[in-house]
């Protein structure tokens, strides 16, 4: 093995793991603080808020599911790296979530130089790891676990800045954050690099099932939110069939693809990630969620072999394909439904759901200026990053052993007792294996 | 491979796809908008509605996790047929929801043309999948993607008048459904069809749990709500425990069988259905539950035999069991119940979880009619569905192809792999199966 | 097989199963009636109690799912036992539920000789079954079902006396139950008997998210609730940190161990659990969570080794590092966190946090107090448990069957079909183990 691949994690890691969380501490202890709903002595004003509090712990536990097990098991499929694949998805999350509410805690919510922890910042918070999440299955199998916690830090960093220039400085709109997470977070992984992954298929249920909580969050209207919830419900019900039917279309004798499936329906939740609290009444969500799948899945089809013949960019797992594209449709569909925002539509309520109260047009321009802020931050960040990750320190995998549990996990002599660790469902499964 | 089996989906099964979802766009331009609480012109004089949503919105999620899990995973059993059990299931579901919204909405809530969405739509049309997929299970294996979406198209209009002629015309109560959903469902598949599968744990697990969610999302008075999640919360413990009794009393070993557990354990869900909102106290869920549990044991030991040496109807996959006969346990629950009703018990909140206001016998004689309209509907309704879908056209499978995913799945030559796209858990596991 | 193994099932196990819920039934007939908000008769003085059974219902439902999920996966590891591991979960679980609410509700809630149940009541009945699943986790394998019900029987009734002593008598708090339920369930179990298992990572994930809602389920005040799961929250990341810090740290190459991953991970939840709602600030559930992760994960490193050897307890399981040692840090830092409580900190709530309004150091006392119980309690009654499961008549399976499926249920030839009823995903895996 080279010298430059110095893959041992033995007290680097550790070492790097305690640091961050020690540095992390200290951090807290200084800048932050319950939200006065959550604080014994401030609360007797604020029962309004406990009343928020109660109706949106729910929408954050399905988005805590999506995070933890959603993308944890939509990325378990490699042949000999599940424990690496669900493992260091907790790992990143786990990180992620505490610097996250340090950063957007620095940059949206510092007052008198205290951050005040709410629902809303334990959500942002599970919603700033959803990039590094994303970015995750780009690189997956080609990094050290030291890497991954530098990239976690480096992406949320940036995500903090593109999505305070986005929502608050531009002002654009992007309550399910089409631009903000998901086009950020694949194309700042695939600027970073691109490898192999397939999703699962139960991975996919649980997305797809919780996304209407996932673009709905945070929508601070009442009646926004419950827009959010009934359009991502029906534009993730045309993208299945779309999907199932150009899935089917582009085979040359007619079948399915489980790939597809498990990708392509799903880009129906992204797509309508900006304009999810719109009033695009439920056709305008099917017309999003139809066009999404069937986006996606001509994408994998079609585009991502072009991609890695053409431009040498080995997208095999599709980021570009879920994440990517239906990400900019979603800002494109923000962009149309902004334009035709106007009081005719929204009554009063206009300014409670475009808070900048621009004139359509010019909000229109400015979703567009935040679509284009979120594409340029992660080419530029993920390049950045990609270039520091390249330091033979962090202990990135020689190819040969890419793709391998093995290097950073004890895999006991009897394998196949191990494996069970993963899924635990299947006590009897590998004696038949073994016999 | 006879003439007469066709089963290329080439071109066919996209573009019957396809054209469903633009039709169905089409008829929710027409006739689909929001609910003025979801309406930003409309919410200011309707913010009632909004509290009531908030209260409402984690039920539906968890309907949700049973409709994509809970009945996904309950179908994956059966060898070389995973891909189609949970991605037909995906298709059924999204497809019937879209649906079943507007068949619903058409007969129940059309005002001036339109159909308001709300929550409440939301829960019914995943209510409206839920017939589609028992029946689904009675027919899983030996149909084709373009039968399934024609059996969902029918059933699924069926059962919405159905419903309405139970519960709005008769005024008879259902309010989990026993009735109107699982006897019908089962009644129906058994009409068009029958035939083995066997289900899985985790989907009964997450069907378990959720069930008193989903037998009082639809209670509209919130002491009946309350009512209805204590008693099925009991009712399912009750059952578990007889379910594991009967098992192994009818064992010659005193064995427990996995088959019946899966099932039988949640019978007591099922019989819960109708009487769920009625002052039937903790103790008589519990009878209710008991009961379940024996007959659905008893009937996957003694029963299912029985029906397919003499009747020839090989109902080996239980939906028998699990949902009809336990339905029909819920819809004579529900007549005892109705008929014990009093202002005694219930005080002045009687007309609130009896809306016809009839006496106690009347209602239990309606509460019977439909029962029997369920079951005669379900029977006549199937049956004439079977023969609709034996038109060679649609694609059915010839008895040597049924129960294998290659003949609508693209299955690649690494087939291990691909069976990890399933479950994706086991990233190692099959590693040890080749060697 | 000596005459002392009389494992058969044959006729005792559903007899018993049978006797216990037909006792249960005469006893909810005697006692157990609808709380007022659920009575229809009584509701309409009573609406309050609905609004807060609408706040409390999602956090019940997420506390479902880990009792029936979380745990029933946590356990099912071992080859040729997942049957039992999940099966006997449900067992335990759904007797547990209906024995404890009958036990807490004759301990805390009767009142002229009825016992109303309400949402909270179900919340401490799950809660209840808790302790009984923590010592299952200790006598897998080696135990028949009649044993596990004797066991759930008498463990849920001391469970109950102790946790009667300690919150009510002692008034000590323990919101999370640190000391009620990990500590005493580990320590109940262990005296009863130790063995392997080794959980799974999905049961591990579905534990970890919904930990917020378990710490908080029964906090009364709003903002202790909201404390509850910010404290938590936190707890959690970062145990995440340290845990995975530690275990490549304590290898001698560096990697990481799956079981450390597994368990540790969730230490930091345990831990929370008595101070959950205090006002211990973000960081110092950082700190209680970095802490948890250390010693859990050394814990399985040194501690249970030592144990095996010196003290003949062979704790493989690591009850003792996830439960045991966690759940006593827990009771460590209430103390410390009661110590210093005083209205500086708390303003006019002290006394919604802390009822029995001592001073800090006085409660502190209390709360040793109630550790000391708990402890106690568990190694005595569960060693008084241990003697009377001796009686040969419980069908004890002997040391040869131990760890095997074939003992209790009900195991087809085509074996490789048969496991997949548990797990259901994986229709096609074994077509190849089998080739």
């Amino acid at each position: 093995m080279p010298v430059s691949f110095s893959t041992s994690m033995r007290f680097k890691f550790p070492i790097l793991a305690i640091a961050l969380e020690a540095v992390i501490i200290i951090l807290y202890g200084l800048f932050i603080t319950y939200d006065d709903g959550a604080n014994s002595r401030l609360v007797h004003n604020n029962t309004d808020k406990l009343e928020h509090f109660y109706k949106i712990y729910p929408s954050f536990q399905d988005v805590h599911v999506m995070i933890f097990v959603g993308f944890g098991f939509l990325m378990t499929f490699l042949k000999k790296y599940g424990f690496s694949s669900v493992g260091f998805n907790l790992l990143i999350a786990a990180f992620g979530l505490q610097w996250g509410t340090l950063m957007q805690g620095w940059l949206h919510h510092l007052k008198d130089g205290k951050i005040k922890v709410d629902i809303f910042s334990l959500i942002n918070a599970d919603f700033s790891t959803a990039t590094a999440l994303i970015s995750f299955g780009a690189v997956l199998g080609k990094t050290s676990p030291i890497q991954l916690l530098i990239m976690t830090l480096l992406e949320i960093t940036i995500f903090a800045c593109n999505e305070h220039l986005v929502t608050s400085v531009l002002q654009a709109k992007d309550v399910g954050a089409s631009m903000t997470i998901h086009a950020f977070g694949a194309y700042f992984g695939l600027a970073v690099s691109r490898v192999l992954y397939r999703p699962g298929l139960q991975g996919t249920l649980f997305l797809w099932m919780f996304w209407p909580s996932f673009n709905s969050a945070i929508v601070e209207n009442p009646d926004g939110q419950y827009r959010a919830i009934i359009n991502t419900y029906f534009s993730l019900a045309a993208c299945v069939l779309t999907a199932y039917a150009l899935s089917s279309l582009v085979d040359k004798k007619g079948k399915l693809d489980m790939v597809h499936i498990q990708n392509a329906t799903l880009a129906g939740g992204v797509a309508a990630g900006t304009s999810a609290d719109m009033m695009i009444y439920p056709y305008g969500s099917l017309l999003i969620g139809f066009t999404a799948g069937i986006i996606s899945t001509v994408g994998f089809k079609y585009l991502t072999p072009i991609f890695a013949s053409k431009l040498k960019i080995h997208d095999t797992c599709g980021v570009h394909n879920l994440h990517g594209m239906p990400g900019i449709l979603g800002g494109i569909a923000g962009i149309i439904a902004s334009a035709m925002a106007s009081t005719n539509v929204y009554g009063v309520g206009l300014g409670l759901t475009f808070p900048a109260r621009r004139t359509g047009i010019l909000q229109a321009g400015y979703q567009a200026a935040g679509l284009g802020a979120s594409l340029a931050l992660a080419l530029i960040g993920g390049t950045i990053t990609g270039f520091i990750l390249c330091i033979s320190l962090w202990g990135q995998p020689p190819d040969q052993n890419c793709f391998d549990d093995d290097i950073y996990w004890e895999v006991p002599d009897g394998e196949t007792e191990n494996e069970n660790l993963l899924s635990s469902e299947h006590g009897r499964q590998n004696t038949n294996a073994e016999a």
